[in-house]
């Protein structure tokens, strides 16, 4: 199998503002900060992982477990997120392609390092991890001619820009690749279904499961 | 492989009521059938289709569609969820369990013969395809103690009722299982993924994917 190169990227500035009716902004950093760490094992087994930030990680303590972490490298690059990426990705291509690209959002702790080798195993010149309501989850890039288009419904757009380039697109459908966690009622999943570092972090702040099943409520309680 | 019989619960009294806010009471029944008949094609490839109804099929033009279908019986059964299945599986336990029962919920349009496929090939006496938010969306019975227990977070009611068994339990995690259309943010998956009779329905009704992904609204409008 071709090598994989695994991109993160990740932002704390605003980080899971949709967040913020039921976590502190402080508490919304740390939740970002443990799903990076949950998103990381997953994706370790592949090789080498580069964190793609838009800021330096900033001084105290909450930072800490993640510069003890020497499983990756950060690389700060002060574009926003489609230019960056694309940037990424042009480097590579000029290099010769090296090795295939896996960008990964860090907003998935339910995936597992199961999740990432059937997605590696799924057959395409790109392959599409669909999120939840349109978005793309993961991708992974064997053709350096893609480029990528994160904004709005992001899955459709990947798929039109793999046809016009004339390349094959496979998609990897899954239950935990799709469940990103933006919102308050994304909670329970990471309650019911998460195993790492994120689920911990929220029983930490007081959070159990209800009970009821609402999916526009929290379905958890604090 | 052991013969499965397949249950659909399937209710129109306020049917679908969490689409309030965007589709009329006719429009949200409209939709609840054209889920049905998605549901049924995707598991009619199993064998024998029951669909579970609290009251029999009303008259009206929107179901002249259902009546056509002659791929399943209908079961009227005046009580509750929880009792009206248990009841039916105790009866196919006094009857020797001549088949396993699949009980799949109505509202899964995106659901595809090949899902259903992959959930019989699941090992375990009961298999359990979680919904979002804590829900079963299918449960595969192999065993006839098995009884279940829908309200709530049902999905971990369930992984409990097979542990107090002492009878193993199979998790079957997809995508296109778990994605039950219940809120307005739901209709932009079928949108997007579905392929049947529902995206055909909703188009019908004037929505249309909007370019913006944003869970908590729609992402599509009308």
């Amino acid at each position: 199998m071709r090598p994989i190169k695994v991109v993160v990227p990740f932002k704390l500035d605003c980080a899971k503002s949709r967040l913020s009716s039921v976590l502190s902004s402080e508490e919304r950093v740390k939740l970002a900060l443990a799903m990076l760490e949950d998103v990381i094992d997953a994706v370790s087994g592949l090789g080498e992982v580069a964190i793609l930030m838009k800021d330096p990680i900033p001084e105290g303590d909450s930072f800490d477990r993640l510069r003890s972490r020497q499983s990756f490298d950060i690389l700060e690059c002060p574009r926003e997120l489609d230019p960056a990426l694309n940037a990424m990705i042009a480097a590579e291509e000029e290099k010769g392609w090296p090795s295939d690209l896996l960008i990964a959002m860090a907003d998935l702790p339910l995936m597992r390092p199961s999740d990432i080798h059937d997605l590696v195993g799924t057959p395409g010149d790109v392959v599409i991890a669909p999120g939840r309501g349109g978005g793309t989850n993961l991708i992974l890039i064997r053709n350096p001619e893609f480029r990528v288009s994160y904004y709005g419904l992001s899955f459709l757009k990947h798929l039109k820009k793999a046809e016009d380039l004339g390349i094959s697109a496979g998609i990897f459908e899954s239950f935990r690749c799709s469940t990103d966690i933006d919102e308050p009622s994304d909670l329970v999943e990471v309650l019911i279904h998460g195993q790492g570092r994120t689920p911990e972090l929220l029983k930490d702040f007081g959070f159990e499961l209800s009970g009821r099943r609402e999916k526009a409520r929290a379905g958890c309680l604090r």
